[in-house]
C-alpha cells in the first residue's frame, strides 16, 4: 500500500477526537467516523467533515485505514465486526497484538500521551509507537505518524507494555498524588494553587536533572522526626501513601549513597 | 523597624544561594554568610559580595535580619547562638514558631518552592508565607518577600505544616514516581525522555481542570485487567506504590460516581 490518505475512526472519543483534528489538518480525508453511541459519533464526524456509520459494514470503500481509538476491552470485539480486507491499526498502549483476532493487516498507532477532552494538544512532540507484523502497513502507519509528529518510534507491543506501565506511574499516579493534596489542602480551608509553581518545577528539573538527582525533602534527607509528624497528622489512603513512598525514597537514597 | 536593607545569611545550600542572589538584585547588601562548613560559606559570600562570618558572635550591627536558611534540626541551636537584639526569621515549612527558643523578634519567611543547585528559579510566582508574634517583624518579612515575588502571605504555623506536607507529595513523592519510573524504563532498555511530553501535559492540565477532574487510566476505568497486568510485570517498592495508589485511585473515582 502507498501512503494513507483516507481515514474510518472507530470511537468518538479524545483520542478519537483529537487524533482526528490533528489528521484533517494534514489533508487526511476521514472517511466516516462509527461510534457505539451515535449522538457522540454524530458530533465528531460534522467535526471533521465527515459522516457518521451507523454499522461497521458500511466502512466506506476507499479507506486506507480504520484507525480504532476505543477502550481496550472493546476493541476486539470492533475488530471481528471489521468486514476482511481493510488496513486496521488501535491506539492502545495496553493490548498486544497477538492478543488480538488474527487479521492480515493489523497495526498499532500509539501516541504516549493523556488526552483530555477540550483541551489541545501539541502533538508534534508526542512520541509515537508503531508495530504491525506486515512489513507495508508498518511502513504506512509509521508516514503517517510522522506527519503529525517528528518523534515516530516501531516499538513491539512488549515494549509498548512497559512504555504504558511507566505512563501509568508518571501521568496517573502524579495526577492522583495532586488529587490527595488537593484534597487534604481543601479540608485546611488551604488553596491548592499555591502548589502550582513548585509542580512546574518539579516537572522543568527534568530537563536538568535525572529524577533521582533532583529528589530533596524529609525522605531523602532521612528526617524521621519530620516524617513522623506529617504521618501523625495524616489519615486513610493518603497516610499510608505517605509511609510506603517515604520508606521507598530512603530506601532508594541509602541505596544509592552505599 | 522599617524596611530590611542589611541581611546576614546562615547557610550556604541552595536555599540560601538561590534567596541570596534575588535579594542582593534588588539591592539588598549582605552583610555576612554564617555556615557550618566553611569553604562552602566563603564561595558564596563572594558570590553575593559579602564576607564569611567565622563566628555568630561577629554578626556586623548594621545587619536588619539574620535569615537562616538551613537544614531543620539546627535551626535552634543557631538561633542560641545568635547574639540578642537582632532580627531573626528562618525559611523551613515544617519548624513551628513555638518550639524554637524563645526570642522577641523572631519570624518566618518561608518560600513555597524547591531549590536546586545551579538551577536558578523565577522566584517571582513563588508564594512566600510569612509568620512572626510581633507586629512590626511581620510587616518587615512581608514587605522584603514583596521586593522578591508579587505572591505573600501571612500564614500560621499550622497552615504552614499543611502547605508543607502537600508540598512533600506533589514535589518530593511526585518525583520519586519519575524515578521508579525511570528505573523501570532502565530496566526494560528504554529511556524515560520518551514520557517527558506526558508529564509536561500532566502539570498543564491543571491549569484547566481540577486534578479529579483531569485523572485518566486503568484504575479511573476501574480496569481490573490492566492492573492485574501491570501488577504481575512489577516487583518489590513499585510494585506496592502501584497497587497502593491504584487501590486509591480506584475508591476516590467509585465514590464521586455515587
Amino acid at each position: 500500500m502507498n501512503s494513507i490518505q483516507h481515514i474510518t475512526l472507530i470511537g468518538a472519543g479524545n483520542v478519537a477526537s483529537q487524533l482526528g483534528k490533528h489528521l484533517i489538518k494534514k489533508n487526511i480525508t476521514i472517511t466516516g467516523v462509527y461510534n457505539r453511541t451515535p449522538e457522540k459519533g454524530r458530533i465528531l464526524a460534522q467535526e471533521l467533515n465527515s459522516s457518521f456509520i451507523e454499522n461497521l459494514t458500511f466502512i466506506p470503500k476507499n479507506t486506507d485505514l480504520v484507525l480504532i481509538c476505543i477502550a481496550d476491552g472493546a476493541i476486539s470485539e470492533i475488530i471481528n465486526q471489521i468486514p476482511a480486507g481493510f488496513n486496521i491499526a488501535y491506539t492502545s498502549g495496553s493490548i498486544q497484538l497477538e492478543n488480538l483476532p488474527k487479521r492480515t493487516n493489523l497495526g498499532v498507532f500509539y501516541p504516549l500521551q493523556t488526552f483530555t477532552k477540550n483541551k489541545a494538544i501539541d502533538l508534534s512532540k508526542v512520541p509515537f509507537f508503531i508495530e504491525s507484523k506486515q512489513p507495508e502497513l508498518s511502513e504506512s502507519l509509521f508516514n503517517l505518524a510522522k506527519k503529525i509528529s517528528s518523534h515516530v518510534y516501531f516499538a513491539s507491543s512488549e515494549e509498548r507494555f512497559h512504555l504504558h506501565i511507566a505512563a501509568v506511574m508518571v501521568n496517573n499516579f502524579v495526577n492522583h498524588l495532586y488529587t490527595l493534596a488537593s484534597d487534604y489542602l481543601a479540608s485546611k480551608q488551604l488553596n491548592f494553587d499555591y502548589l502550582l509553581p513548585l509542580i512546574e518545577e518539579t516537572t522543568s528539573k527534568l530537563k536538568s536533572a535525572s529524577p533521582v538527582e533532583a529528589q530533596t525533602g524529609p525522605a531523602k534527607r532521612n528526617d524521621q522526626a519530620v516524617i513522623e509528624k506529617h504521618l501523625k497528622e495524616l489519615q486513610g489512603a493518603t497516610k499510608e501513601i505517605y509511609a510506603l513512598i517515604s520508606k521507598s525514597i530512603q530506601e532508594t537514597h541509602t541505596k544509592n549513597e552505599l
